[in-house]
């Protein structure tokens, strides 16, 4: 089964003014879906990174498609490899440590392995879960993700969220996400404030939610030794501690003395970090994200490499819609070890560009469609108002730190900051 | 699409008194043969060890197949786990490590796994290479595997080999299998003679195929002192050298000294031994073989955790018949990091319990069957002569020993012996 067109639409959407060590969200996240057409109504999705720069390096591939065999994956890599030519993006989309040839690679390549594994199970009328050897579990658990947050962006009304930045108003939220999602675990972004107040929202949540594991993600706003006193203060309170500091070296210092594991999507991003990771013992649990470890297979084999090195799985998000909640509910279904509810921004956005009722949280579990395919319908209407709010929206790459600058002048990222 | 029975069928097939660090081969290699069978004519095929105590397992799980959806591969391991309820094998089959519970449920697992994917090809109308992710190559590599080895097994004519015991005699066999099958690496099983006899061996290869990459597989015959030494005499002339001594540790000891890669499928044999053997940087090359690593998905990802920590990946073989040869076609050009050409027994083999002409070897490669599922079909008739063979040959193990000690009365295993 062949590609006969594939078609790329920027999208934008609405997203909260969301905090985190590098400012604060803008009103629009950035995102990019593909939709691969074959003959005979067969065609699939994908969805990843909306920067410019990102949907650069795609335009550069897809003039190569035309003709390429859906179940071809590694000569669809081979294709991708030669249209990039050694291009090594900067992140410009989202806090998932630096870029390589390689994991540029892997991050374009992505996008279609999902949508070729999306139109291999539509030609073979078989959920893509089952083209990755089949389920390990119906149902695939996500985890609250909480954000410090203004009450309203720039010159809007406030959002039905509201203001969060006091711990009560931290428990507030975690109360809203749970009950309408059934989250049965909590995450908190934090590098906003100073460790102390974080410490604060953390033991708050504890507080509030006894039977919920608790992790929080400062995205390397520590440095070693505050990590290690983080650590101290929140032992029995996490259950893991996410990229308190930056690098492997950093990370593996504070490994060292920590009682709860280390998380990361920020310093083990690709294949070849996980030897000096593993030998340095730097992390115990890996966020796989498809969209940069070069897909849905390559992030089953990242997982037995974990596995085999007494490495937990869990998975990163960023702020994304219905085709990547998709794919990831697939792929970690397939993923035999998987030792803790994933990431997801789902409940921070209002609209999507799929036909909603597939994807449905019961008890913070999404279950996996039983459809071919990803098992969801994109809606050309919802993919026509979001291209057009890409459009207007004028954004070109995620860019919090200068948005963050209009709230607070002079305002500088708060890595390794405290 | 469910499983509606499984047949198992052990099966002998003549092989000839080939040389090696335990003894000498029996006259008679031992398989079993799984047939999956479900509705509509849908079927797979698995092969695998064939000594009482791995068939003995694989009774275990026979009764609690029927019913199983061929796609739902992590419940099929499931199935295993709980039927073998912690049994632990002792390799009766070969030279491939230690066991391990995770191993044995491993390798029941892998035939039933082969079994399950040649089933779902079948019935998805697709090559298991497209099931496994589509080929990195068309043809596979192979290489030839040179033995010493007696000129008769006790009591028997000469076979078409005649003895090889001396490097001319080497030359010789190489000089067939090369005209016979294009191969163009050359490996040599050694651990019979003491190295200075194996060297010259390998040297006498070196001049008569300058072309032709080299290797030795001694089985761990040697100290690390010896092996060291070894090394440094085919210092050049070798692209690999498998197994030279026992032990993760001891093939660092050497792996620290040699010019050339260490190979190993002895000391490394399930994923929990990746950690200490990468740390220790025992070895360069892993030598997988689907038959004990947990099947096709699982070798996939031990290459992906080899790439990761710059090892090398070929593949191990024992003796078998067509179907592992296919199932071994399949995975390997479905994994973009194989480095090295596989090993096989094929050419030692006289008959087989597939139709031929599917798995043919040009230039020492066998391209994909591009067919459905593993693209091949049991002959009936040689089944059942191969497993009338079974029943009168009375042999239940591999026992390269006993054998040896027939032609050599006292002999006793060459483990670490020079």
């Amino acid at each position: 089964m062949k590609i006969r067109d594939v078609v790329l639409t920027p999208v934008a959407f609405a997203d909260a003014p969301l905090l985190n060590v590098m400012g604060v969200h803008e009103p629009f996240a950035l995102r990019g879906v593909v939709q691969v057409v074959c003959d005979d109504g067969v065609g699939g999705l994908g969805e990843s990174y909306g920067d410019a720069a990102f949907l650069g390096e795609v335009r550069k591939v897809l003039p190569e498609l035309a003709g390429h065999d859906i179940f071809d994956l590694p000569g669809l890599k081979r294709i991708i490899a030669r249209a990039l030519a050694g291009t090594v993006l900067t992140d410009e989309h989202g806090l998932i440590g630096g870029f390589s040839i390689r994991k540029t690679i892997a991050s374009v390549y992505s996008l279609f392995e999902v949508a070729c594994l999306d139109a291999q199970g539509q030609f073979l009328g078989r959920p893509v879960a089952d083209l990755l050897g089949g389920k390990a579990r119906d149902a695939v658990d996500f985890s609250a993700y909480l954000f410090y947050k203004y009450g309203a962006h720039l010159g809007a009304e406030e959002d039905s969220w509201g203001e969060i930045l006091t711990p009560e108003a931290l428990v507030g939220s975690a109360k809203r996400m749970v009950d309408e999602y059934g989250f049965r675990s909590i995450k908190l972004k934090g590098g906003v404030f100073a460790p102390e107040q974080e410490i604060e929202g953390v033991r708050a949540l504890a507080e509030a939610f006894p039977g919920h594991p608790l992790r929080i993600d400062p995205n390397a706003a520590w440095t070693p030794a505050t990590s290690i006193r983080v650590a101290a203060e929140l032992d029995g309170v996490l259950e893991y501690l996410e990229d308190p500091t930056p690098g492997i070296e950093g990370m593996a210092e504070v490994a060292r003395e920590a009682s709860m594991p280390l998380a990361t999507n920020m310093c083990v991003v690709n294949f070849g970090d996980l030897e000096p990771a593993f030998r340095a013992r730097a992390i115990g649990v890996l966020l796989s994200d498809h969209h940069f470890w070069g897909g849905m297979r390559d992030t089953q084999a990242l997982s037995v490499a974990c596995e085999s090195f007494g490495v937990g799985l869990s998975m990163h998000s960023n702020s994304h819609l219905g085709i990547s909640l998709a794919a990831m509910v697939h792929v970690a279904a397939a993923t035999p070890h998987l030792t803790y509810a994933c990431d997801t921004h789902w409940p921070w956005k209002t609209a999507d560009v799929i036909e909603p009722g597939v994807l449905n949280f019961v008890d913070g579990a999404v279950a996996v469609p039983d459809r071919p395919g990803l098992g969801i319908t994109l809606d050309q209407d919802a993919l026509a108002r979001a291209h057009e709010d890409y459009v207007r929206c004028g954004l070109t790459k995620r860019d919090d730190v200068t948005y963050m600058r209009k709230y607070t002048p002079g305002f500088e990222p708060n890595t390794a900051r405290w």
